[in-house]
């Protein structure tokens, strides 16, 4: 049995540092590296980067709307081609770093609101899944990390691309297996243990218990840990201790290319 | 006889029009396209390129300093290791909007105080070569555009990159072929018939008159043709018409690739 | 009779240069003056309100959403607080600008999709309101510029602010007197005898021909020409035209203050 | 006897935090709060500028270069006019939030790479000191604090600003009473009691050992603590302590005035 895990890296920005991008990229097998609209500065995305190959870690484009103030964490009611074009430059950046360090963009995930706005908003989806296939035709396509049941994975499988499911470790569900909002209490699970068992649970059985106290079903090829909160590093290391001692493989999804 | 002329475009940024690409793509061989840090919005830059590669007009990345309220003009004292991650992040993210039109970066050419910094300044003309060395690891090398003489062409030659050399059409030089400040009388010509004559003299004697009378001798790859003045367009038609009368043929510099 | 007539003003950003500011200030008698979060670097906004100043032109700050790729014409979810700061941080920058060449902020208008927002929007349009009122404790209240029946109108005046409705030379309205959504044919007036003829009708009778022919009554404290179109400063000549020959006095509805 | 502490605040921007605020306003009397260009969203501002308030901390605009990537930490070549406007967009904005939370910004202090290009850089100097000036104008004119010396305050005295000297509690002097430059060692100083001993001992007697050795004389109306090391805090702690065990008043050099 194996499973991957997946945390968002490269997140500092000049001199505001962000996260603990080593620590991290310790416990996952895939890094959801910034790509400098919503943070992550070229320096740091090249450090980001370099530590990632350095540790066989995955690299994949953290794409996101066009917003450093606000983190990327804001709607914004970007038309459709300026999104398009927005996604295709943060992918050739970030591919260009990650290929002077001997890695590559291996997969793509989009960040914060945009990774929100395109689970319903069929435009801006459309938009960052025609950037992510026409960047992809020059080489093998790449493929999307999102949310089960998602617009952008929907259409991205429409367009052929290759899509991965993801669950969020740290995140409480609904009855019917959506995220419950954060705005509602006890949407994000902070025990460590609890969260690492959870893991466990969903990776070797695709169950889980909803907030209501009913049992769903889930699959995931991926389980993404937060590494921004205070306990981030905590809480990823009981996840990766409990995965291992359950005789689970932390693996990649996606393969490294030659490059 | 042959020669080839660039010009800078893209440089518009979203709702701002700089200049009229669509009329300087018919005239010269070369775009040095902005690649977003003083100027081109990611939008600007899909059209720039798209149209680049209708006309078989090779794309080139006009690498600048981070600074859109400067328009990459004032020199910014930034480190190396910063440096050289921004140029890498400009070239990733040009060279992935030109490959979804299937076109692709053929050369580099540093932009405004970029590139009269590295005409003399060590560090950050390393940097800059750095990252294009670093860029093009992966595939063909890409060559340096610049002022003959000039630090960054001489730190490239060292690293094994190519050079090329470029004169500008509408500026006076010394006696000893360097461009006169822009801040004395008669270093910018504005005589569109004049300007022409001279190309022609430059590209079939390899001979230009100095502003003090002299005759001097240069060589150059390719003519710098400016295209955000009034009349620019006026200008780079005279020139192209000029040169055409000559016999000389306007080809690129650097063949365009597979991709 | 009298009647104010307002413009966008300062919306160049550096070396890009939008609208013709000197020739509209000849037309206007209130200068809605960018604040550098949509448009306008600071050297640009010291030279309109310099300009302004000359002309004895009220000057409004436009308040937008931070988004200088966007023009600030893209909806951005702002948290009200943060929202709240950025009018707040805006309203002080143009505040202080104006007032070193003699002038000062006297009134407010929001910009584009902020604009269009806060018609509906009530947090963010309490986040305007709040910043505008927790502005102008300090001194003279500001007034707030906008579209009568809009919600932050209602809501500035809840808190005891003074509001100004306004109206729009160039667009048609519908029987219920609200604009006709610029995506459907019609709804831009491209002629500007018509456009003069309509105002001056408006002004003088309250009335104003909706786009199914039918007559509608509006109020207006102010009419808003725009000068960014290619034939702008035309048009905004032959308002000023018609309503001088109507004998209509062109006044800003806004007093300057001893400051 | 008595003196000034000034340290840095309200460098956080949007999700990434920067220094313990709160902390650091226990200590000092002065607070040099950031204006957005380098550091500060306006949420920050004004959470920084309440906070203060509250204290009864004095407010200073920390003015800096238009460079978020790099912390206001680059020299950038900006014009003289463009540097002016740049400065007086960034004290009205800071003022605006400093007032809405019932303070005012009583003198400036710029930052970073500018704070050390106009200890020699005359033009740049020349334009920091007409922005303060120009703001000045309709209120009382605001102190520049900056380094004994340095070019800033020789023009701000010609000006007829007032100036008020600062020493760094931390930093090493040459005996010809210049900072060490941080490329050399021992610039910095790490150890809090002596860190606290030396600024006693600068207060009580205008005395200080250079880094040779010797002892040099230097007078200082406020003392300079860093807040953004990782044990700024307790330095800062440390002084306040051993100066208030000396007898000696912290207060502020700048009076708040009824706004």
């Amino acid at each position: 049995m194996k499973i991957d895990l997946n945390a968002d890296l490269g997140e500092s920005f000049g001199h505001w540092i962000l996260g603990d991008d080593e620590a991290m990229l310790d416990v996952v097998s895939s890094a959801n590296v910034a790509c400098g609209f919503h943070a992550g500065d070229p320096a740091t995305l090249v450090r980001s980067c370099a530590a990632a190959v350095e540790r066989g870690v995955i690299i994949g484009a953290q794409v996101g709307y066009r917003d450093l103030p606000g983190f990327g964490r804001r709607f914004i009611d970007v038309a459709p081609d300026e999104l398009y074009a927005d996604v295709l430059y943060q992918l050739g950046a970030l591919d260009g770093i990650a290929r002077s360090v001997g890695g590559e963009v291996a997969y793509v995930k989009p960040h914060g609101a945009l990774y929100n706005a395109i689970v319903h908003h069929t435009e801006q989806a459309q938009a960052v899944v025609n950037a992510v296939a026409a960047y992809g035709n020059r080489r093998r396509t790449l493929p999307i990390l999102g949310l089960p049941g998602s617009e952008v994975l929907r259409l991205a499988e429409v367009a052929g691309l290759r899509t991965v499911a993801e669950a969020f470790a740290d995140r409480a569900y609904t009855s019917e297996a959506t995220l419950v909002s954060r705005r509602e209490p006890g949407s994000v699970l902070h025990d460590a243990a609890d969260v690492a068992r959870r893991v466990v649970r969903l990776v070797t059985t695709g169950e889980l218990t909803a907030i209501d106290g009913s049992t769903i079903r889930m699959t995931a090829d991926s389980v993404c840990i937060h590494g921004d909160s205070p306990d981030a590093v905590g809480m990823a290391l009981a996840v990766r201790a409990a995965l291992t001692d359950a005789g689970i493989e932390i693996t990649p999804f996606a393969a490294a290319s030659a490059g």
